[in-house]
């Protein structure tokens, strides 16, 4: 410390005295052997793997400042491990590591468990989707995919120019943790325009997508004693892992032609229920006006509700429902994203908690994350006010399309048996038999055949007959029609 | 559900039938009326809030199209609208809302409570960084903020239109949660190169800045039974708040010249201890020879070591220290970001965790967010090999230094009686007074003058010296100069 009265600042603050470059000190080095000190020390860290092959050295100015040495100690230092071999100089491209010494670096600690290439093994565990994901195949039919060919690469490059320019320095600090004030109020306009729902930008909260909307709603459900949610059977098993992951227990409610079947979640005593009512994840069901009525009464009486409404913007061959958070905001917690009609890879989606709920859900964001990432939320505010949003939702609908029909078209020929549910709307099909061998073996010789598809399955708590939930959005119609004959050979 | 060997795909599957927007369907209207129909429903819309002033109508076309009505419906109904003078057209510019009918809109639910704009009454609660955010100040000097006006706005575009150019279709999906490969790999180089820190790719896990870190190490903690972590006293006040929100407490071990007192942390039978060792703060001390081999002792018999290495970036005035991690992977966890030298905003930090612990980290990353989003990773890895963020750190660390500079020479003149800790690193001098006002009313009185500090009592947990923490990353010398001379007529 210093006292200021005591010390004139300039000679309390010395300059730089080392690089943060291998955290290298003139210091350590004998007065007279710099060169080989220096020499030494970038041997050691090639040895040793701190500089790996391909590794770029400082510029020699650069070091040689940072070390308060003369520019020739460390060209020389350079030289010398050129003649070792060590380094290579490519001109303006740097001086970079070109092979190590021997045997001489040390054992590396426990490396990772490479991890099992077949997801098919056993029960789904915790990291079935990277396994998924991480499986090749020639034809990846996972659900819950858009076109991701058709994201708008150059409206988000004018976009983002855009923001950039018009950004203030505060704008690249910490954010508010409900999000960025611009994006919130394009999603409440985006709200109800398109899903029937009057919501204050000061309510909307933006998060990480459903998934995160998911752990921050369990997270808050936890410390009002809520330990148990409903969910439809079948249902995302990706849902039901986040929510078990986060504490509370997912009892089976039965889905039936009219959606979730209201009478056994009353029975169940479940204190609340996720639902995907616009486009029943994975059977396609739209939940019906009756079933409505009946289940914002059960909300009515005490339930809480968490409205997943993950693609309803999918309709093909149905009317628009709007959101049942429209019609009861006080017990209905509803989260959507852009993740199924732009990018999952971007992370953006929103949630409305009903106002008991919304300062601990912020909370819960705000020790989370502090907020989500500022730039990408502005841009994509930008693309939405100016209706390049709508624009995209229409097209990759339009390509959607196309794609459903050229599953439907195929499963007809290759999968004469099968019962296929879901066409109206959606990114997937899902196709069921009365009787047949298990799913998970298909979809296991179906990936050894190159085509990688989810067995229903895997999203059913209950039995029921054997099926696979096949992907549309992200392949072309003539994959599909390849994918799909591949799988009807092996039926 | 649709039996494919009954029902051909092509008539199984009609075409859409009505419009997201508003999600009106024709079916709804009189046959003979379809316009009067439309006409209401936008009028019901705009006087009910879910067609605010200023939303743009969708084009005649588009709409005429979703509704399958003629064109001159649509183009009647807002031509009755613009008689009314609820909407006007705008040429190209579409046909936007002017005014919303009078007394028609129900009453809104439950608006949300304005938060106090006073940060200092009462104890720092969980929200009081956004109080101090939200607070209007003419300069403000809250600390952990660098340069944000440097932020290279320019190499960041360049960058992502290379990423964007060279990425393929997948990489818009869901991601790897631990992070995207291209980023862990340079992660891992810098970590080489700038911290000592030998690491493989694979052990590295990006996440949303050392806050989500902390919550995640927080977590895996309370699951393997560990409920407190020490942490040094005084620290960070945010830091703290995040611990106990998930569920640690946070008994407080003192801080000296030569950093924590490792003897008293030994007495605490604290199982786990959060530092920030390369640069303590709030005090600037580094943690020195002596300690650190004392504490890694105490982390061979068992203790956990948590390093935040906030902002080991910035020296000016000493010797680079390398990483505590970097001696002993097996007890260390250990975080890091860009917050200090790029951008908070971004919300791009990671972490390594102890081989016992990864597997549980890499879950909790998993089910809070499935990963952090793509596109800024791949651009950041992109700055990161290309040396470009290396030019940023020494760029901004050079005009760090001048604002230090400029901090420590104002207040030398006008707090002269100052106690000056941590002038040798950071973005922050700490002041101290042996006697004086409660620093928390000295804040309160400098927001009422326009300039914004932190008391240091908000990050102490036992009383001490009063003293504010005052940051110089984010302000120009002229502003700094201007602030602490707005203090010294204070004191």
């Amino acid at each position: 410390m210093t006292r200021s009265r005591n010390t004139s600042p300039s000679r309390a603050i010395s300059s730089p005295s080392g690089s943060d470059f291998l955290q290298l000190t003139i210091d350590d080095a004998p007065p007279r052997g710099r060169c080989e000190w220096l020499t030494e020390q970038l041997r050691l860290a090639i040895a040793d793997g701190r500089l790996p092959i391909g590794a770029t050295l400082p510029a020699t100015r650069t070091l040689a400042a940072d070390l308060r040495v003369s520019r020739g100690v460390v060209t020389e230092a350079y030289q010398r491990l050129v003649e070792d071999g060590h380094v290579a100089g490519h001109g303006r491209g740097g001086t970079t590591v070109v092979a190590a010494p021997i045997g001489t670096r040390p054992p590396r600690a426990t490396p990772r468990a490479v991890r099992p290439s077949n997801p098919f093994t056993g029960p789904p565990e915790a990291d079935v989707f990277d396994a998924v994901r991480a499986a090749p195949a020639r034809i990846d039919l996972t659900p819950g995919v858009p076109d991701l060919a058709a994201f708008p690469r150059a409206a988000w490059m004018r976009a983002e120019r855009a923001v950039l320019d018009g950004l203030s320095a505060a704008d690249f600090g910490y954010g508010d943790p409900r999000g960025a004030p611009a994006l919130r109020a394009e999603v409440a306009t985006w709200l109800a325009r398109n899903r029937g729902i009057r919501v204050e930008p000061a309510e909307v909260v933006i998060v990480a997508g459903v998934a995160q909307a998911l752990a921050l709603f369990a997270r808050v459900f936890r410390d009002q004693g809520i330990d148990r949610i409903a969910v439809e059977d079948p249902s995302s098993l990706g849902a039901r892992q986040h929510l078990n992951h986060w504490g509370l227990t997912t009892p089976p409610i039965a889905v039936d032609s009219a959606g979730l079947d209201v009478e056994e979640l009353r029975a169940s005593g479940a204190p609340a229920a996720l639902l995907t009512p616009a486009h029943q994840f994975p059977t396609g069901v739209v939940l019906d006006g009756e079933r409505r009525r009946e289940l914002l009464r059960w909300a009515e009486e005490g339930g809480v509700i968490v409205e997943d409404d993950y693609d309803a913007e999918h309709r093909y061959g149905r009317a628009p429902v709007p959101a049942l958070r429209s019609r009861y905001a006080e017990r209905i917690c509803y989260a959507g994203s852009v993740s199924k009609w732009l990018a999952p890879a971007l992370r953006i989606g929103w949630l409305l908690a009903p106002p008991e709920y919304f300062d601990a859900v912020v909370s819960a964001k705000r020790f989370t994350d502090l907020g989500s990432p500022v730039l990408a939320q502005l841009v994509l505010a930008h693309l939405m006010r100016s209706g390049e949003m709508e624009r995209q939702l229409r097209f990759v609908r339009t390509r959607h399309r196309r794609r459903r029909d050229a599953m439907a078209a195929a499963i007809a020929e290759h999968l004469p048996g099968a019962v296929v549910h879901g066409v109206a709307a959606g990114l997937h099909l899902t196709v069921t038999w009365d009787t047949g061998p298990d799913d998970v073996e298909l979809a296991e010789a179906a990936l050894a055949s190159g085509v990688k598809v989810q067995p229903l399955s895997w999203h059913r708590q209950r039995p029921g007959p054997p099926g696979l939930v096949l992907g549309y959005g992200a392949r072309t119609p003539t994959d599909i029609a390849d994918a799909v004959a591949t799988l009807g050979a092996l039926r």
